[in-house]
């Protein structure tokens, strides 16, 4: 029913009687009640999600997937967590959970969907509704036809025309043969330090993988922070902190520029250093893999531009997944995102199977969640930053909350931190940020959800969170952190950065007011020379022990006596007090204790 | 320049001067100029939130909380993890996150509140604007005057009137001497049997956490299922199922009419049976403390009545927590709920606080959010339930979904079920219960915020879910669960429910189609005779060996396949074809395995 398959001889393609049966489909468009030839090019995440789907709904369409790959349909986010050992068996990537192998065979038995592997498309004819194939196992050439065309092409590891780039033990990790070359050479010849150039997902990911294996870990990173893309500068450090205490050693700010050695790498070499290496990995972003879109005239802005169906600019072609840009969620117009994610991808397949087959359902958009895991730690942020909106030039206030993430009495509680950024005029949320040990990605989705539907920040505290005390305390983070924010906007709470205060603190503008219990100040503490202790409760029959001339930068282990504390010197007539926010547990810096 | 401590002799109450001094205040109401006296009745959750906010706003106020306990400001719902032994020092529960007690020394230091234990508050007049108090351990009495006043006075255990309901080894679970006490006796009696008589959050909680502790645990629910005014009885009965497994013994359908014994508990008897016992847990509900509202003339109707800034029908008394009833946030008009919980108990605080200051931030009510962890299940429900919206005559289309939390190949994850429900006229979200090992909560959280902001099921799929292996598959549960429910409203999936299967099944009605792989179904299957085993992949070329005259209901183990089986089947024109919803993973009843 379907092209001829590669290597059988047969480099022509003939629809068959067959296509021109008349059969009920479900589409409402009356062109469409004859049999579908659906060409989709691409094999990963958004090409068989819409092959699929859209089988279901149209059983009689003719559905052809080309990839020039020998695999298809595989959890590349996975790779990690192989190399680390999460799984035994590199093959669970491209099985279903119920172990069966999504080989082409697979595609055509049990889905009813034609799989070209190891065939590549070279060109879109749109007049005559074709596209030209390499077949690159015969090296022969096809040219198929279609009705609709999806363009699920994704995108490809950035590659830096750096010198030893094509060196033995230089990985990238977006395909499973890279994870398995990677844990098969470790253990053969014994590597034992790694570079990651890059402090993205995919270093955050390999960095954890090769210290629990443990390798030595260099991160290489140009920007001044790690995750530059996702996270601000204040929380970036703050999980930098971490991060080096797990052993990673972190070289930021500096841009690699060689990778060296004979044959295999032994280094790589950066605008400001040298740093001795077995293996490198690769991970400095990735890049669409809109060539084809591009030379068959579709517009392309960066990535290809498509509507909320996924259609591009000719209506018959569809383009999905990491090769275009998607629309923001969040209400603000103008901004367009690019964030490669299977996620996405997969939801595009079902827009633009939808949309085929006459069910439209308009995608909104995304409000760019990303979510990793460092360690232990849980790093992510959705919606905007605080930089991306003040370039976005939008008039924002914005907090720092830490505590803890369910009851503190709860042994299993543990800290984390939440940034939060909102627009001052209508008090919307814009976005959140997390890291910390605690159960940060269940308020990322949440959030997320509030950002898509334009709640507020009173609307946001106002959710009816699961309250029990293996999931959370009676007041969420996310709300206590609103209304932190909403008191801000009130007037009520003045707090100050952690960056901001350390400026203050350094040029020796302000004086650190620590109001924790004598207990804790003196187990660790802010290393500024200005300091004064006083415990919250005795601080009302202190005030005199409080410099009137000065600014008061009050703070405790969460900032919550901290803002107690401006409260009651606001209350007593000091004028210049600010609460460091998220206190001593979101301090990004070093701090001071008896051993050290 | 509050009234004085109880015991000091002084018995009367006498503003002084100090209560006249002309303030700034945060509040725009004129007549809020002069230092405003706020008097709170209990000292729990929203008692201690209302004083605490309204002090930092109002830091003139004169505030004082009463309470005829010894203690205020704990944390009960900790209660049941004592028991287990999550912690060890029941002081936790009345200390901060930072160690300090909550001690009416602490509040009055820290916080600038007056706070009177052992004070019971016996009449409001409204008219002198007065409550008359009894200082307990004095015997003596007050009358205390406000300017606004709080009823924050909670909720109690609902106390049957069987006999032997007072005998020794008999508990209640509200108070930290309760588990104090119960984990004393248990050491020191040696108890080895316990009877819950009431299979509700505590029930559940205190079933693990007596397990966990060795002991032998009987249930005793008067539903026929367990946790009836949360789940559906597809759900209770699918983790009934588990709670058996973790060795609890679950009576259902039976009412406890007396608890034995001779000074001591030695059984509980039941209207159908004797179930001998050491210890019983009695946890059938709890009862508002809304008299001294209803002596006063305040409108009740079961709970107190409040407005959303939670004022009574009077507007100068306000009340919050357990003993108020809650609109539902959901846009169901003419809904109330009485969801008594401390998350609901502290927002009313803040709403309370803020209204009197004069920043009114009015309360959109609840989604009635619940979740419990039972063993290593969670177990929990935002929204309606079917039962509920059946109940209401709503026109709803329901589903239930089963699968893993996060991708199938990481080794961290955990089956769950999640039972959706949705309005058919708008597809708004109405209902989602979870069941199962998985992460759950993280879902109805984010439910929770759908619901609140009457976000349809189209929505729902649409959210930017965080997505990384450790935290989540591609396509969140949730908007898997909401594409079958959408396919459902579409007419393309055609589920059956597990309950509505088996009765066709038991009845002889419909015939089995497994669609798994061999290896799967040889290892577990449903026990029905009329069963066909055809692996999907084989299903196109032995659509001979498929019965056209019967009803066919297909699965596999989470129905993915099962659903396509449906498809495939429709398009060959079986037209009697349905799948059972969530399949094995969700199946509540009895399986078959080769080694039973």
């Amino acid at each position: 029913m379907v092209s001829p398959l590669p290597g059988t001889g047969q480099v022509g393609y003939k629809p068959s009687i067959e296509h021109m049966t008349i059969i009920l489909v479900y589409g409402k468009d009356p062109a469409m009640t004859r049999s579908l030839n659906v060409l989709i090019i691409g094999g990963v995440a958004c090409g068989p999600k819409t092959a699929c789907r859209l089988k279901r709904l149209m059983p009689e369409a003719n559905i052809t997937v080309v990839d020039k790959d020998a695999i298809v349909s595989y959890g590349a986010c996975g790779l990690p967590y192989y190399v680390e050992g999460y799984f035994d068996d590199i093959e669970a990537l491209t099985h279903t959970p119920a172990g069966i192998p999504r080989t082409p065979a697979f595609f055509d038995k049990a889905k009813g969907v034609t799989v070209l592997t190891r065939t590549e498309a070279l060109a879109i004819d749109r007049v005559a509704k074709t596209v030209r194939v390499k077949h690159l196992d015969s090296g022969t050439e096809s040219v198929l036809p279609y009705d609709k065309l999806v363009l699920a092409t994704g995108g490809q590891a950035f590659k830096p025309r750096i010198p030893g780039i094509d060196l033995g033990n230089v990985w990238f990790m977006t395909h499973p043969e890279h994870a398995a070359s990677l844990v098969r050479e470790v253990s053969a010849q014994g590597l034992r330090r790694a570079v990651l150039v890059g402090a993205g997902f995919i270093g955050m990911e390999m960095a954890e993988a090769l210290r629990r294996k443990g390798l030595e870990v260099t991160v290489i990173e140009m920007a001044p922070q790690i995750m530059p893309g996702i996270l601000d500068e204040d929380v970036a450090c703050f999980a930098a902190r971490y991060l080096r205490s797990q052993g990673v050693h972190l070289v930021l700010g500096e841009r690699a520029t060689a990778i060296e050695g004979t044959g295999r790498v032994a280094g790589v070499r950066t605008d400001a250093g040298s740093y001795p290496a077995d293996l490198v990995v690769v991970a400095v972003g990735t890049r669409p893999n809109d060539q084809l879109a591009r030379e068959a005239d579709l517009l392309c802005r960066d990535r290809i531009v498509v509507n909320e169906y996924c259609q591009t600019t000719d209506p018959d072609i569809y383009a999905g997944g990491d090769c275009v840009v998607n629309r923001y969620a969040g209400n603000l117009a103008g901004s367009t995102l690019f964030v490669p994610l299977g996620s996405t991808a997969n939801k595009h397949g079902r827009v633009i199977a939808n949309h085929i087959a006459g069910q439209p359902t308009p995608f909104s958009g995304i409000t760019a969640t990303s979510v990793v895991r460092a360690f232990e730690y849980t790093l992510g942020k959705t919606g905007l930053t605080e930089r991306m909106a003040r370039q976005m030039n939008l008039d924002i206030a914005v907090t720092t909350w830490a505590g803890q993430d369910i009851p503190h009495y709860m042994n299993a509680s543990r800290e984390f931190i939440i940034k939060m950024i909102a627009s001052r005029r209508d008090r919307r949320l814009l976005g959140v940020q997390v890291a910390g040990l605690g159960n940060g990605a269940k308020r990322l989705d949440v959030a997320a959800s509030v950002i898509y539907f334009g709640g507020t920040l009173d609307q946001l505290a106002d959710i009816d969170f699961g309250y029990a005390p293996p999931f959370g305390p009676a007041l969420d983070p996310l709300a206590v952190c609103a209304h932190v924010l909403t008191n801000k906007l009130d007037g009520l709470a003045h707090g100050i950065p952690a960056l901001a205060a350390k400026e203050r603190l350094d040029q020796g503008e302000a004086v650190l007011l620590d109001v924790r219990e004598s207990g804790e100040a003196r187990m660790v503490w802010l290393p500024f020379p200005q300091r004064i202790h006083i415990p919250l409760g005795e601080l009302k029959a202190r005030l005199a022990e409080v410099p009137r001339d000065k600014e008061i930068l009050t703070y405790c282990q969460i900032s919550m006596r901290g803002y107690e504390a401006q409260r009651i010197l606001n209350a007593a007539g000091f004028q210049r007090v600010r609460f460091i926010e998220g206190g001593l547990a979101a301090w990004p810096y070093e701090t001071a204790s008896p051993g050290l």
